[in-house]
Order: C-alpha cells, then sequence, then structure tokens
C-alpha cells in the first residue's frame, strides 16, 4: 500500500491507474471501499444508478448493498427491511440487476430489456414498475414527478444517492461517463448525494460524450441540432462537487452478451425493407443516402445493419439509442459516415475491436443523454427512419411492445414511442409467427385487436414480416387491414384474419359503425385460444 | 359595374372592399365567379381547403363544386362521377361539409370535430379516412405520403389544387389567412393550382399571423420559440404567385355555432382541476403563472377556462389549436397576458366582439400554423398543460378519443396526441358516465379496457371526473387501476370495475403474468353488454 500523506484515514489505496483518471485531487480524498458505503443506504431510498442497455453502470456499491443486506439478513425483518425506490435510464448488467430482483423494489427504469430477475419480480407483483418515454423518464424526474410521496430532504432532490460510473473525473469534477449516458445527467442532477464509480479497466473515453444540460420549462431550450455530428454540449458532465459522498475503484467490465445472432426470417425481413427503401430513394422520397437510422435491439435490426453495410446506400448516418456489434461492420464497410447514441452495447469481442481501432471510430460517433438522443424534436427535424420490433400488430396497425396477453410484462417500452411517433418512416419489422411449446408457429404476430397497446395506428407508417412489407402511409382502416393480412400474416393465420375482419366489416357497416370494424366478443380470441389451447389457431369465429 | 380597362374579360366586377383587399394588381385580373370555375375539378382531384374547426374555410368555390355536381346529375353515371381526394387541416363548415359529404370521397382532413354527415359516410363505408395527429398531417402531405398512387402532374406537387380563403392579398402576392391557419401554407406549397377567395365580410387580420416554411429534412430547422409571444415567421404566406388560378370574392361569415353550455358535471371536473394546479404551484412544480395551457374544445374546456379567468393565477400563457368565447372572457378578466392558436373559432356573437375590440386583442394573440401550435418540440419545451376529453379512458389510463365501441368514429384524433405525449402535465377530463336512451348512466367513462386505444398509459398524468381526480404520475399499472377507480369512476360502476380488477390481479400474479392485470375474455364485457343491453351494467363478471 502506498502511503499518501493525505489519504491517510482512506480504506483503499489510490492506484496508479485511478490517480490518472481522476485529475482532481480532492476527489482523491474521498476514495472509499464500496463494502463502507454498503450501511448508509436505508429503506425507502431514492437511489440512482448510471447505465443504459446493460453497459456503463455501477458494479461494485450495487453489489456491496445486495451483499450487506444478504448477509446481514435484512430483508427477512420488517424492523431492518430495505425496499429501495430504484432509478436507472435503462436496463445495467444481469449480474448486479438480478441480484437486486430479489429485493423488493420500486422500480423507474425505462428499460428497453428488462433482465429475467426484475421481470419476474414485476409480474409476480413485487415490483412496482411504472414505464414511460426514454426521453421523458430524465424530465419527469428532474420535474418531480417520481418523488411525489417523498416528504423528506430539499424537494428540488428528488434522489437521496447517484451511484454512477465515470471513464475519467475533469479537474473541475466533471464526470467522464462510460459507454452510455443515458439519464446519467439528470440522475447526477437530482441527487443529494453522489458515489462515483471510476472504472479503469474500461478507457477514458473523454471526447465521446455530448451533454447538454436539460433546463425545465419555462427556461428549457431548443437542441440546435440539425445533423447527428452536431455537438451542442460538453464533453463531460459538470456536477456539485460538493455532494460527493465517496469515490471508488471499480475495475469490472460491462456484462454484455452476444447479440442476437441472424437467421433467414430476419434476413428476409432485412430484404423487405432495404428494397422499400431503395423504392423510397427512387420515387424521390428520400436523399441517396437515406435519411438518420433509429435500430432496435435484436436479430432482425442486426440484419437491417448488415444488410446496409452490403447496401446501395452511401454516407449513411445513425441517429439511435443503443449501437451492436454490426455496427462496427457498418463502420468499416465505410457507408456509414456518422452514428450518435445513448450507449455502445457491444459484445465483449466488440468492445475489444472497438477500444484497440478507437482512433478509427472516435471522430465519427457521439454519445449523448437520452433525453436527447430520444428527443422528439430531434427525431422529427432530421427526418429519422425509425425500425423497431413488436410483440404483435394488430390488423389496423396498433402495436404491443411490452405485455404478452395484454398483462405480462416481456420488456419496457424504452423509447419506441419517442421514434415511432416522430420519424419520417415509422417501420414495425416482426416475424409473421413465433413458437409455442406444442405449436411452431402458435403465436400469430398479426392479431385482430392487440392485447395491449403502446404504438397507435395513427403512429405506423410501414408493417413488414418476413412475409413481405404493407406500406400504410396515408390508408383508412378499411384499407389497412386487408392490406397487413395480405402482406404481413403468416399463411396458417391469413384466412382467420380475413375472416375476422369480413365478418366485423359487414356487421359494422349494416349498424353505421364501419370506420375501424371489429366484433368486440371475438376481439381477443386468438389471445384467448393460446392462453386455453397453446395456439393461437382458433376452431371458428362463432 | 365600374368600367375597369384591364379586367374587361373578366365575369364578376371588382368591389371597392375587393380592391382594398388585394394589393397585388396582376391578382385582381384573375376574379372569376365560382360557377365559372367549378367544371374544372375532375374524378380523382387531389383537392386541398384552408380551414380549421370551422373557420377561415373556402365557402363559395366547395359549394359552386357542389352545385355543379348535383345540378348536371354528374354522380349518377359512371362516365361523370366524380370521388374526389380532399385535404382539410380540420373541419369545415357543415354547410359546406355536408354538401360534399353526399359525395363519395377520400378524405385525409384531421379533424377534432367531424361533421355528422362526413363523420356518417365515414361510418357507411362511403368516404375513406385516414387519421392522423395534427401535427404531421402537413408534414406528411409535402412528403408526398397522401399522393403515393396520383400517377399524373409534378410528383413535388401532391395535390391539383388548393382553394383558399384570405383576408387580404399584399403586394407581393402573398396571403394574409382568416381566423384560422390550420395547414393552409402547406396546402399551398403542395398544390399546383390556386384559387384564393377573398372575404371581404371579415376584417383584413394582418398582423394577427406568424407564418413559418417548414422545410422537409434534411433541412428542417429548429423552431425558435421559447414563450408563446414570440414571433418566428412572416405575417402572411408566400407562394408562387403563377400557380394562381383565379381568385373571388366572397361576403360569407363563418358559419360557427355556440360553445357548448358548462353544466354542473363540467363545473365540478374544472373545480377539482383547478385546486390540483393550485397544489402544483404550492409544492413548487409549477410557477404561479403556471405553464402554457392547452385546452380543447366543449363545455369542460370552457368550465376550466371560466374557472380560470376567476381563479387565482395571474399573466397566465396559453399555447392551444382553438380558441373559444370564453377566452374572450379569460382576455377581459386580465389574467390571461398571451394567447396562440391555429384558429379562433368564437360564436357568431364573440366574433362581433372581437372585432370591435380587436384594438384591445391584437397585440395578446397569434394564430400559427398547426404544424408550429402542434409541435411536439415546442410543446414539450414550454411545458404546456394539455386537457383534453376522450369516449373513455380505461384502469390503467389508456384513453379513447375516436371510436365508439372500438369501430364507430365519433371524432377525429385532431392534435390530442401531439399535446398528450409532450406535454408537462397530460391531462384527460370527462364525465364519469353518459346517458344511454334507457340508462342515464348506461355509458361508463371508466371501462376495464379501452375499445380503441389513441393514447397510452404512457402518455397521461392525471384523469379527472366529476367524481375526483387521479394523479398517476409515477405509478405502475397495479397503483393506477385502484386508483383510477376510486376517485374517478362513477359510483354505479365503481364495484363492477373494483371486481374485474381484483379478478385479474389475482389470476394474473397466479400465473406469473401480474404487471398489467387483465382477463381478456372479459375485458370489453361493459361493451358488449352495452351493444346487447343499452347498459354497460353486466350483471356478473361471469
Amino acid at each position: 500500500m502506498r502511503a499518501t500523506p493525505f489519504l491517510r484515514n482512506v480504506g483503499p489505496s489510490v492506484s496508479a491507474a485511478l490517480r490518472e483518471r481522476v485529475r482532481r485531487p480532492s476527489m482523491l480524498k474521498k476514495l472509499t471501499s464500496p463494502e463502507a458505503l454498503a450501511p448508509l443506504f436505508k429503506n425507502d431510498d431514492y437511489i440512482g444508478w448510471s447505465g443504459f442497455t446493460g453497459v456503463g453502470y455501477p458494479k461494485c456499491v450495487p453489489t456491496a448493498i445486495a451483499d450487506h443486506t444478504e448477509q446481514n439478513n435484512l430483508q427477512a425483518d420488517p424492523a431492518t427491511k430495505r425496499k429501495f425506490n430504484l432509478f436507472v435510464g435503462a436496463s445495467v448488467g444481469p449480474e448486479v440487476e438480478d441480484r437486486w430482483a430479489h429485493m423488493d423494489m420500486r422500480v423507474n427504469s425505462q428499460k428497453k430489456i428488462i433482465g429475467k430477475e426484475v421481470s419476474k419480480g414485476i409480474n409476480a407483483g413485487r415490483i412496482e414498475f411504472a414505464d414511460k418515454h426514454l426521453s421523458m423518464f430524465p424530465q419527469d424526474l428532474t420535474y418531480g414527478y417520481y418523488s411525489l410521496k417523498k416528504q423528506r430532504g430539499d424537494p428540488r432532490k428528488p434522489l437521496d444517492w447517484a451511484i454512477v460510473e465515470a471513464t475519467a473525473i475533469t479537474e473541475e469534477g466533471h464526470i467522464v461517463p462510460g459507454a452510455s449516458v443515458g439519464a446519467t445527467p439528470e440522475i447526477l442532477e437530482s441527487a443529494e448525494k453522489i458515489i462515483i464509480e471510476v472504472n479503469t479497466l474500461v478507457p477514458n473515453l473523454e471526447g465521446l460524450h455530448d451533454i447538454v444540460h436539460s433546463f425545465a420549462p419555462p427556461n428549457k431550450q431548443p437542441y440546435l441540432i440539425t445533423h447527428p455530428s452536431n455537438r451542442i454540449g460538453s464533453t463531460a458532465i459538470p456536477i456539485d462537487t460538493e455532494r460527493v459522498v465517496a469515490i471508488v475503484e471499480s475495475r469490472q467490465p460491462d456484462n454484455t452478451g452476444t447479440n442476437a445472432p441472424e437467421n433467414d426470417e430476419s434476413k428476409a425481413i432485412a430484404k423487405h425493407l432495404i428494397h422499400f427503401l431503395s423504392e423510397e430513394v427512387a420515387a424521390g422520397r428520400l436523399p441517396k443516402s437515406l435519411l438518420p437510422l433509429q435500430s432496435g435491439i435484436g436479430n432482425v435490426a442486426n440484419s437491417i445493419i448488415g444488410g446496409l453495410a452490403d447496401g446501395p446506400f452511401e454516407k449513411v448516418q445513425v441517429w439511435t439509442e443503443v449501437l451492436q456489434d454490426t455496427f462496427i461492420r457498418f463502420f468499416d464497410s465505410g457507408k456509414l459516415d456518422f452514428a450518435t447514441a445513448t450507449s455502445i452495447r457491444f459484445s465483449p469481442d466488440g468492445f475489444d475491436h472497438f477500444y484497440k481501432h478507437w482512433a478509427d471510430y472516435k471522430d465519427r460517433l457521439l454519445l449523448r443523454s437520452q433525453q436527447v438522443a430520444n428527443a422528439p424534436e430531434i427525431i422529427r427535424r432530421l427526418g429519422v427512419i425509425a425500425m423497431n420490433t413488436p410483440l404483435e400488430v394488430d390488423i389496423y396497425a396498433h402495436a404491443n411492445s411490452t405485455c404478452a396477453l395484454g398483462s405480462r410484462m416481456l420488456n419496457g417500452l424504452g423509447g419506441s414511442g419517442d421514434f415511432l411517433r416522430n420519424a419520417k418512416l415509422s417501420i414495425m419489422h416482426t416475424p409473421s409467427s413465433r413458437p409455442t411449446k406444442t405449436d411452431p408457429t402458435g403465436i400469430s404476430c398479426i392479431v385482430p385487436f392487440a392485447s395491449h397497446i403502446d404504438h397507435t395506428e395513427h403512429d405506423l407508417d410501414i408493417v413488414v414480416t418476413e412475409q413481405g412489407l404493407a406500406d400504410l402511409r396515408g390508408l383508412s382502416p378499411r384499407e389497412r387491414a386487408p392490406l397487413i393480412i395480405e402482406k404481413c400474416a403468416h399463411p396458417d393465420y391469413k384466412d382467420s384474419l380475413k375472416e375476422y375482419y369480413d365478418r366485423a366489416l359487414f356487421e359494422c357497416l349494416k349498424s353505421g359503425a364501419g370506420h375501424e370494424p371489429h366484433i368486440l366478443k371475438n376481439a381477443f380470441k386468438f389471445h384467448t385460444n393460446l392462453q386455453e389451447h397453446g395456439t393461437m389457431k382458433i376452431k371458428n369465429w362463432d
């Protein structure tokens, strides 16, 4: 242990790596061990974490808190039981999240991918989860909307704690994030006490971020971005350094997995989509370089981005939430000009490659806070082409992104609403069917009435499955339904869907109610049949 | 008739009033009669009209076209039949709309209030209606999304015709609109041929409007508005004067009716709301002057604005779509500082008063295009307080604004989605029940599952009925349902709703699917009971 006089009272030693990263000497004096911090967290505390889609989250302190709780058996006794109010921009690594999922909590994390253990807790009624658009979660936090019942402390500070990961701390004490920004700026602004985990394993990513302070109305200002490469902020997050309680050194990597592999279905969907985009260019409705792309997570997204790396479009821009491995290929193909996101979620191999060739990428990439990356203002101004995967879409193009059979949360809403509402082209892509235990096409992703609706018919332009693409722009509901069924439904369900629509049309026109024909008593029959018989293949509509 | 040599070949005479309004001499040469223009309109023509919520629409030419069609019995013969593609920012006057509703047409009008005859045609299957957010309709028109099938003419001009009302034409040939802007700038930009109805009955409203040109991506620019009173455009709509085919003099008033009268219910709702806003001010979450208000149309909106005129807030700002009569009272109370909208829809008496006292109002009021008035960018930046009426809201706060029993179009979507998604406070207000023919409380406006969803749980903060107000901010679905039922449901339906929720919660928790508990086979039982028995009062849930 190096003896540094001014750190005499502090537990851990200051490593050379940490000294290099923490450029403000007074911060080094606050070096503490995670174990020493764990007992400070009390029942009903409001805690914000950095992190987005499993990247850039604090790894040591949350784990120490979970250890402390378990080792002292605190959850067993009502007198010591902790129920925390947790706030995260989007999901964090499973090794942290799963540990916390076993403690009851109130989660205000706007996750696109919810860890399995957390969604189990939500669906079992142990965890309360309020799902909001990614762009709104940070602002609503600063507005005090998530702390209406918190009666103690400074009302301007909705959180008791912020625990955030940094890859460096500047001379001013400002925080350089890791490979995500998410809601970290607003979480830091909202917290009475701040703990910083400085990760010395990950490289110092200074220069990768564009950080803007978001004021509250009536003082909110325009985001003066007209191109994905525009910089409008600073490279680090300004904080009130007096509120920093402790810093911790972390040497743990982001615990990402591999990306979802492509398959024939995802490749077929990508092919339909790239063909459609080519036709839009030919018709003069899109420039040759397209417009900035937003792409979700998953194998279809991978196939699309892979297809673009081999595709006909040059100097493509990307304005999205999360970058996956295929973006490396897209960059390397020379066809991707510039990309901006709020998080980089590469696989471990992807990160290795990325950090090794940092110089090749650093001027073609910016990370922004989720409030900016998902701002309706910018998405609409840039005319983003948005592409996302739902659980199911109905025959009028209402889409379900979150709740299976209307009730069971599978994913959080994420930013799908921010993008689909505001994009110039709002695209949903899904396989036309999914397997159940007993039927390889037991679930139709095209249904008569979506069992939960996150996006409405007013928000979708294009629905595409491996079967084909339905262009819904300017179409009335009566024109949409036959087209979606014809182009997108799986052959196993086409006749059944067509019969539902024809019967509904007949009945509704008869009673002068034919704008969006439905037979409500049968609207969820696909779903109830699935609940009862393990497949959506119904016997008949009677 | 005054002999003006350069008008020798033109039918109608140039009145002194018209000469005063039309300051570009070459335009006066184009003076024509509506009857002479009517035969020019052919089957499948794409026609855009000015007008928004029954104000500022063209009155003479559309009527002449309807007369021409009827007098020549054109609709009877397939060879002469006309099916027009009609584009309007929002509804126009009933005397024009109803005439057109009897011709089959494709309507791309984003109406908050659809005329009865038009909605009949839509629900009967004669009129195709694609419903889109007000903010998006004009941009999608200029993107060519509504003319994908139009194979003729200049592809940059989606419309064959624009027929617009003006209260003046400037020296440059630019158009000064009447008491609405709506989609008029984009309709003019999109049309190959322009017909201008100069209304000399309505005063010249020059100076009332703030007109911005909206470019298409990637050239779209920020709207640099940070306060409702900011001016960022010109006072008239620039046009390509070579495309003006004709001008017509009109002396017909906007055919508005009286505003919906307040009642005990609407007053009770307003009282709950004003109490809530006062508490938000006291808690420091709103400034004392509130934040800019958006208020819908109808008696509840009237009661709220009336309540504010007598209320505790000073220097209030308004950022809304439409101003109704109560705004005159709000202005006159001295409590309304500045208002901006896309349309003024006063009653005939309201307009009389307004035009008489024009000098008192003109510096406290701006009319903007609907693309700006409803821009998510500005609504979110200003932190608007949005208040709208749905048909029904479900126990998780998904709302239906358009389709009764899922199918029958009652209203268009209007700008409700633009405001509810982006407001700082998203409020829906509705009576808790409505009468049917046989039961004075036969329809519950709080239902288990909304039969059509235009706004999702992710978009609503507050639901309020005459029974009470439910503050949903930060709440999970399992917290929302009991609160909405307790605070908002009509007593006749409370037990029934509670039982649905309790049963659903029990069933869903049992199967690990309890995030948003539903029993899909019963989800629409209120609605099917209404269809079968004329009331939503069900016998039981089995």
